[in-house]
């Protein structure tokens, strides 16, 4: 086995640093800018339909890709996933191992729906629930199911700026984007095309920029959604993870019959796990269960036992108290050294998640792909954003970084961009 | 814990009762007949596409139906598997955590690459394999692979009869169904239409008929594949149990460029692990890991690693010994059951898999479904075949009846079905 993870750092899949601020994720690349404008897939001349230029490398393997919102998996609770492992595997019946509901094992729907009315403030029964295997199949196979239902590629108006790595699994689906601005406020609800179908928000924490969707746009975001007959997909993708004060409550809670929520553990516990959830009214989550039931049979039922019992037991509570703290100590380190180090450098967003959101100062006039090559050189997971709307910014991770160790970074970072390098 | 358990119970998902012949099983239940021609999904009038009538309770879950395909959970190897989760949270990386590789986590595909070369004369590199949630998700993203290559729902031939399960989902993928008689050679090459653009095959033990697919007749299938430029799609599904030699190599060995291979460990561990592969050609295997990585972003990858590591230290090896010898056991029990106390009834095809094949004699005259509501009813997992080309016949799943348990189970079937009864 070990010989085998060493193969895997040899091919260039596992980078073998340990605690580092990035590492190289299985992921086909992001590409294709949020303002590009309607395009869809197969409308694309002279390619396999999903498919772009830099989508793999010259090997035919897809890229691997640094990615600034993925969590410290340093902190992944190693011995009480396997102690839940044990006591699911001593208690659970021979049929509990069988094809489970494809759309999740009903206990796990129960917990989690009790978890996600008290700590998300949604309105959700468990049979709303449907268990996938992430926030990805969750807008996949809800895109799928609007377009069965519509009988035509559907119209999906996204955030813009957005994570460009979302958009070629949605246009997989067949949804034809339409990039709508966001600015202090969240998404630009007035801007919203009256033919849009869906909409795919991220009210808890927009990404990138790190703004909560303010009470007003959340009204008139419902008001748009019943008026038009379209649905908001509520990507609540770090939501654990707010540290000045506890999380505004999701915008599912508000009108459950208009939103679905998609969450996952992977900021919380690992994406590699591969274990999230829609929270969508009875007929979506009908569709999205009939879609499983007959694409992969739902997800792998042992985990989903192991995860109910981490949540009955409130494991999974003590879990996040623990990495909040941890994520927490963090930002404040990066927000602290960036202030200090750059302070051409303007954070942006509120107290939460796993990146920061920084602009460059408009009068500053450096190359911000630059400054993204700066900070990955110095340690720093990040990403430069571009927005068909907004002045560009830098998106970087704080999660895997400790607490101890951002200053030298910053400074590096500082020294290397030439900015205003003190102490 | 044990609460949800008894929850499931109550919710009539789950059987409580223990070693019986059969339970229910989560899956959209199986719907429309291989012999009905010509038919996709999106033809049916006054339906959503995918649906058919019977899909649903009246409460609008999906039905949970008896498979006599599934194993004896009784015999998940709960020990090796806690053991294997342990070695594997004790040794892997953090970064092994993170999103995988969407085609699966290198150290598997390379033991099973070895492993299907071994045990399945497969001619497949690492690269070729793409790890999936079981041969359902390979089939559907095969076919879903196809249809956006051809730009066009493709025609898809299947075996006649054929696993009535796989309808729904391979339509869902835009296949047109066409049904392609099975004789006691197996699929009839000759009766394929030039313009399919893939065939289902069961080269191992035709489902449900038992039979092996022909030397003669897979040099014409591999033939065909070649001059008519079709994909063939092989389900292994339960290769591994071949009683009384050495199960015959699989086809894809023969033509690794124009076979894709299927398999899982649904059968030799559990379906709930929704744990699958497929081998395929390059441009197949690379369009499947890119439709993952757009979807679903590949499978969980603790599991994969521990599947890898039981692959590796042989622990798999010895459990397939094992639970080959109790299947053979119930087999071999159920025969000479039959043959005893239902002699009208005639075993058809190989020693092997977890159900056997029985036709009607065709002076008879019986009702088949009574027969099998009969069988049902003492105990035995049984469904009835229907097919455009053969007389009927009965699916009898032996896995979940333990050999003592098999002659009165049958002695009770022949009483109630008003057969042969002796002793």
């Amino acid at each position: 086995m070990v010989e085998a993870y060493e193969q895997l750092v040899a091919e260039g899949l596992l980078e073998s640093k340990t605690g580092a601020g990035t590492r190289v994720a299985a992921r086909v690349a992001a590409a294709g800018a949020a303002g590009a404008g309607r395009q869809a897939a197969s409308e694309r001349p002279g390619e396999r339909p999903g498919e772009r230029p830099g989508d793999r490398r010259e090997d035919g393997r897809p890229h691997y890709d640094h990615r600034p919102t993925s969590p410290d998996l340093g902190l992944f609770p190693r011995q009480a996933w396997l102690a839940a492992v044990r006591h699911v595997l001593a208690l659970l019946p021979n049929d509990g191992l069988d094809y489970g509901d494809p759309g999740g094992v009903p206990a796990l729907r129960r917990e989690l729906a009790a978890y996600l009315g008290r700590v998300r403030a949604a309105d959700a029964s468990p049979d709303d629930l449907v268990i996938m295997t992430g926030v990805a199949q969750g807008m996949s196979l809800v895109v799928e199911a609007l377009v069965l239902d519509r009988g035509r590629r559907i119209v999906l108006a996204v955030e813009d700026p957005t994570s460009t790595r979302m958009l070629p699994l949605l246009r997989r689906a067949e949804a034809e984007i339409v990039p709508v601005p966001v600015d202090h406020e969240g998404i630009v609800v007035g801007a919203l095309p009256d033919d849009a179908d869906a909409v795919v928000v991220t009210p808890a924490h927009q990404y990138p920029t790190g703004v909560v969707l303010s009470p007003a746009r959340r009204a008139a975001l419902v008001e748009w959604a019943a008026r038009t007959g379209a649905l908001v997909l509520e990507d609540d993708y770090d939501a654990e993870f707010r540290f000045d004060r506890d999380p505004v409550g999701c915008l599912q809670g508000l009108a459950p019959d208009r939103v679905v929520l998609a969450g996952s553990v992977s900021k919380a516990l690992a994406p590699g796990l591969r274990l999230g959830w829609i929270a969508a009214p009875p007929h979506v989550a009908r569709a999205v269960r009939l879609a499983r039931g007959e694409s992969d049979l739902g997800s792998p039922v042992i985990d989903q036992y192991v995860f109910a019992h981490l949540i009955e037991g409130g494991a999974y509570d003590r879990h996040l108290r623990r990495v909040r703290r941890e994520y927490r100590r963090r930002r404040d380190a990066l927000v602290g050294a960036l202030a200090e180090h750059l302070p051409r450098m303007t954070v942006r967003g509120i107290s939460a998640g796993l990146h920061l959101y920084a602009e460059m100062d408009a009068e500053d006039g450096s190359d911000p792909s630059g400054l993204a090559e700066a900070a990955r050189a110095a340690g720093l997971s990040a990403e430069v954003v571009t927005s068909a709307h907004g002045s560009p910014g830098l998106v970087i991770g704080f999660a895997r970084l400790p607490a101890h160790r951002v200053a030298e970074a910053v400074r590096v970072l500082a020294k290397n961009a030439g900015g205003d390098v003190r102490g």
